[in-house]
């Protein structure tokens, strides 16, 4: 462990400003996310319904979607205070950008519900908290100053709120006496009298309100920095102008002076956000900005956030793994599933795993997830490329590229939610798809989605990729109508394999054999074609050139075939150990398994975009961790404990200091990746992309329900199949389900087998669970 | 006259980088442009064949038109020269951004040519030049350190080029020690497979290289700042680290130890621009970088900036003036009619003016300009929204929108054309529509597109206005299909009268009879419904609301149809007398006339977009320029010299400091806008947007020769008809005309008249032109 992380499980702490310089928290309500640099730099969005700023960039920033590895620069939106102290003249600012003077102490605390500060310098303690409500866009910030000294202070307090270029059309901001803050206005630009209508109720203010009475304030951007920047603003020597911003770079600034008696504090509030007009901000400014305002916003968000807590807590050797997966893992999950990761098209592939989760956190969002996805499936029994989730929504982005694996993702989140709900009456569920009128019942539409999948396929019985798979950048390998995916014929088995004893388990014997028909078909199909001697390949181009094997210098082996041929149940024993054996050769690093190796220096127009990725990065061969996942899945599914283990606790950063320095990330969330090309790239190796929107967590969720801990849903009851690393000897674990509570220790022992509550179980499988009761349970391994 | 800008004609020299913060200059070649402020900020753009970039912001930019008012901030993409004293550690910067430390001397020179700076700070002088060459897509830099101080010096030498961030596809750079540079490489974000054909042959590499082998080099931002910050970075106290940018955001900077005598220099050359691969590097190098390599580009480039010097150089009582026209106006439209403003579609009415302005500097380039543009011409008779230049070009922004007005343009740029050239020949040349293959002569075309203006009027004999006309953001006034534009249908008068007066010159009268009829139409049209007592209405909005009237609290008054009322004749002595009073008494300020007035404060929907547009800004009553040029044309066309000059030479910035330091702006080129809202605003008004693309400058050339100088071509020669100020006694005048030169005097005097070569001339008109001889003129006022 190390001083530079403090991770008590509650709470996760950075200690320095400097050591890990893009660490970050998110926080996130049922409108908006923001995305917390430990410096003080902020990414925040909210929809309207589209994603939408209200703090932007200097200059005109390109729409896109969220990216990885966002690079920070002087003038990169945040949320600063400037302290000046009076009398000596001397500033800094508090959480460190942009003065950036090393303060006497520093502590970035991120909880599941807040983000605090802690910043000491010239005698002054600052204590800085940021809290959001549960249903408004605007964040609560309140900070605390503290004169340390045992002398009288005089102390220059400046909260700068960066607001940014807003618009070519039309920006100012000025200093509502009234409301008491800095309202900024803009009119967001456009060029076409539709976009008119569709813009005009948009919240084109940004409001940063205080609960005191400033002495002076400032709007204008460049005003406030002079000559001097922002690292030391000209205002800050002279005094604030109180200019209005006037088609000028607004800013948001406000000056506080401060007399403060040895050891006294003074606390202030400031709300900021987007707003409609001047009422929405009065409304939202008597809602929220006072201490009683404040303090039932944090009740409300706490409780918000107690609500996805999910339905396991748990008790190993590894108290650094422990505090992720009891206070941050369901977080992050509860994040994608309550949200749509602020998107209003989810790729329909993220969309089901995103409900994948959600079977652990809110059963019931899953199922609503399932049936709205299923309800705009094709009558093909195709599903579509992003699942459309309000009114007017287009598919944009990727979602317009054609994918042909999004019905793989249904009988994935039926099969756990149906195991942990029992709620197989979800299967007689009719779904009417809007556009086309076509009414089937759930369980004939996801027989179509499989008959798709079946029917998806060349002349050899493998499935067509067209412009992309699970892989979104791998769009040409099929572009020309020919070319199939060896991942998507494995992962069509798995489906299939899946939706078969669905089908089984609700007493549709004949789909059952169907579909388990296909799945050998399928897995011949695979193991026909694609099995290159040590590996499965990835694919088969246009042009017939089988790819991801072993005589390429480049993309020789990808993760994914390998992983669902354990998941379909194409692979021999045999195989599965040359495949795991050449995955932990040519794919494993330090930080986890890289997805692809040896990464792509160059384009091979087979392949495509994939290729022209940075190497290392994303797709080509960073260590993706969602593919991760999926391998540390399976690899509980064909028993391989050690190393689903090793790999999945790779996914966490720390708690070596090194570690954290290297991938440069709090152990609170799991990136969508971390940079991979270890062996070709080790100083960025490991360097966390900072990206928290991933179907990772789904999986790692499920990953420890149906593989570390073994207590999965059966039709029945709760089925006992831990499935411990070889060091550990005791794990104890609190498992919710089907409204019992399961007392589970789990631990080595000579009598193996199960015992509930005093009884030894012939089976492994708690039956006839009775809700509200707290069963003890002993598993002996 | 002042010492902040120094203006010897030739050159243009500030003297402070922080009194005009903004302040500017540009090159461009017929590749690319490059907008370079004096304290070292820049933006350049390439065609590939769209505008592309080689240096781009720390952030992912939008792609957008050319935006007035770029706000610079500490990481807007730039070339800075870091210097540090190595005995004492100081390090400045030098033009000045980003250290900002103010320098002993500070000179930024623009010159027709090249952009020069001298920089003196720690007995140290920077002398910097920047030159283009004409054919390719590079700059050149070389700079001069000198010890100006009587000792040795060690100095540290760092120029730093900023690249910033690329792709989140990829990006990287590195040193190559071949090409003696670093070289950055990305792949131009794209999703869709098509994207990829498009963009494989882009020039995806950034490269910096330099003559001299560094000591050390870096080629991470990041890296290279530390904490720092980018006015201190710490690779300047530390040592530069030699790294690859892999995945990180690049940048290129080098370190040169420098060791000087006593008065000794030491010169440096760097090439800065994008490519495909390194053998077009190698090829760009070898082309360029020496100093011959340098020179030979340099005499190149002075050719090219030559050859559009223009057919007047005056000498009037005004020398600051003078030295605007005769250095710097031709060169500006120059600019606009060689390179079309870098687009690939540039709007109708944008190319047909900016070919107007190459009636005086390439007639040929105009008539091929003409011709491009009613090739592109549709059956109708109307005009398209843009003009496709390239292969594969696509309307784009705002040439989506459907505008009316395209169509009067061609009459203006043929009338100027014809009586410049004497070529009335192009008028039964015949151009065929590529697209739908229709033949027709440049005179039924005309015609054609005369007649359109004609037949596209409603009830009343008013025009459409569809979705704007000139005035592109009035997209709201007939969306609907009904509105109409008091401007437009003042302005086909003008086209028709222009058009019945070539078709008389050049012998058909039936047409122009028919034309003049339409004139009288079309003028009593717009006296019987526009006429508002003391101006002309702007419009009449589809529900029957006329606007730009008396009784409107905003947008009361607007310019353009009293400018236009002055043209087409519709406007009886006193009506003029009564429009140039309200012009003078609501939209005059101290640099220039606004467009409207006052500006508007909030949406109007029933006039559109415009309106929403910040007040005082572009098209919502700033003194936008192109409407300011077309009442200067229009002033004396109606005999009104001296408010013609008066509000003509508003347009230059200066000579007063107080004036420079208001609008913020060298008297180099004309913006598109000085900052309106003159009576809401003061504080702003003035201000320039620094945008250097303008159909103003066509118009100040065109308002010189048949205004002021009143030196216009008609059909068989060269009218005398100067119009001076009543200020002005005397006016030298040097003017090419068909081949010839005439030394014209004018000045007042009692013997009224014009006496060339010594004769005196009954009507003032030199026929019989002998092109090569040189005519002495005198004209008496």
């Amino acid at each position: 462990m190390t001083d530079l992380i403090i991770n008590d499980g509650h709470t996760c702490t950075l200690t320095s400003p400097t050591a890990l310089p893009r660490a970050s928290g998110f926080l996130w309500n049922r409108k908006m996310m923001l995305h917390m640099n430990a410096r003080g730099f902020a990414t925040s969005q909210f929809m309207q319904p589209e994603p939408a700023k209200y703090a932007y960039a200097p200059n005109l920033e390109a729409k896109t979607f969220m990216q990885p590895e966002q690079p920070y620069y002087a003038h990169h939106p945040g949320r600063f205070f400037y302290l000046k102290d009076e009398e000596t003249g001397e500033i800094f600012s508090a959480p460190y950008e942009p003065v950036r003077v090393v303060p006497d102490k520093f502590a970035f605390t991120l909880s599941t519900h807040d983000i605090t500060w802690q910043i000491e310098h010239l005698g002054v303690r600052v204590d800085i908290t940021l809290n959001l409500p549960v249903d408004d866009v605007v964040e609560l910030w309140e900070v605390t100053v503290t004169n340390l000294t045992n002398r009288m202070r005089t102390i220059g307090f400046y909260p700068f709120f960066t607001i940014g270029y807003m618009s070519w059309m039309n920006q100012s901001a000025t200093f509502d006496a009234g409301l008491n803050g800095i309202i900024a206005t803009c009119v967001t630009p456009y060029q076409k009298v539709a976009d008119y209508f569709k813009n005009k109720d948009f919240k084109d203010k940004t409001f940063f309100l205080s609960e005191h009475a400033p002495s002076a304030w400032e709007c204008r951007r460049e005003a406030f920095e002079g000559e001097g920047g922002l690292h030391n603003p000209d205002a800050l020597r002279e005094e604030l102008a109180c200019e209005d911003a006037i088609y000028e770079t607004p800013t948001a600034v406000m000056t506080f002076d401060l007399a403060l008696e040895a050891g006294a504090s003074a606390t202030h509030r400031f709300l900021f956000g987007p707003a409609f007009d001047e009422a929405e901000i009065a409304t939202i400014k008597s809602r929220y900005l006072s201490a009683e305002g404040f303090a039932t916003a944090r009740r409300d968000y706490q409780a918000y956030i107690a609500a996805g807590a999910g339905v396991v807590k748990i008790k190993t050797p590894d108290a650094h793994f422990d505090q992720f997966v009891n206070h941050w893992l369901a977080r992050q999950v509860y994040y994608h599933g309550d949200v749509n990761r602020l998107t209003t098209d989810p790729q329909t592939r993220n969309y089901l795993q995103d409900a994948l989760g959600m079977v652990y956190i809110r059963p019931d969002a899953a199922r609503i997830a399932l049936i709205t996805a299923l309800s705009q499936q094709h009558d093909t029994g195709a599903m579509p490329d992003g699942v459309l989730l309000v009114e007017g929504a287009e598919l944009k982005y990727i979602n317009q590229v054609p994918h042909t694996d999004h019905c793989v993702w249904l009988p994935i989140l039926l099969d756990a939610y149906v195991r942990e709900t029992g709620d197989y009456a979800l299967l007689d569920q009719v779904v009417t798809n809007a556009v086309t009128g076509l009414s089937l019942t759930v369980r004939d539409r996801m027989t179509a989605a499989m008959n798709w999948l079946l029917k998806e396929r060349d002349h050899r019985g493998l499935s067509y990729i067209a412009q992309g798979d699970w892989c979104d950048p791998m769009n040409m390998v099929g572009y020309k109508g020919k070319g199939v995916s060896g991942w998507l014929t494995l992962a069509s088995g798995y489906a299939l394999r899946l939706w078969a004893q669905i089908c089984a388990d609700a007493g549709d014997r004949t789909t059952a054999a169907t579909m388990r028909a296909g799945v050998d078909n399928l897995n011949t199909a695979a193991n026909t074609h694609l099995w290159d001697g040590q590996w499965y390949a990835r694919g088969i181009t246009d042009d017939d050139v089988v790819f991801g094997v072993a005589s390429d210098p480049e993309g020789r082996i990808y993760l994914n075939p390998q992983t669902w041929s354990f998941l379909s149940g194409a692979a021999t024993p045999e195989n599965q150990s040359l495949m795991m054996r050449a995955v932990t050769e040519q794919l494993e690093t330090p930080y986890g398994v890289e997805m692809l190796g040896p990464p792509y220096s160059a384009m091979r127009d087979d392949v495509g975009r994939v290729t022209q990725k940075w190497m290392g990065s994303a797709e080509n061969g960073a260590v993706y961790n969602h593919a991760a996942i999926f391998y540390i899945y399976s690899l509980f599914q064909i028993g391989q404990a050690d190393k689903g283990f090793e790999l999945l606790r790779k996914m966490v950063t720390g708690p070596d200091e090194s570690d954290y320095l290297q991938r440069g990330q709090m152990p609170v969330f799991i990136p969508n990746y971390y940079r991979g090309a270890y062996r070709q790239h080790p100083r960025t190796a490991g360097r966390s992309s900072q990206l928290f929107n991933t179907g990772t967590v789904a999986w790692v969720y499920h990953s420890l329900i149906d593989g570390l801990l073994g207590l999965s849903g059966t039709k029945d009851g709760l089925r006992l199949n831990p499935q411990l690393p070889a060091h550990w000897d005791e794990v104890t674990v609190t498992r919710l389900f089907r409204g019992a509570t399961f007392e589970v220790i789990i631990r080595r022992g000579e009598a193996k087998g199960v015992v509930c509550d005093g009884a030894a179980l012939e089976v492994p499988v708690i039956t006839g669970i009775t809700s509200g009761h707290t069963y003890q349970i002993l598993v002996t391994l």
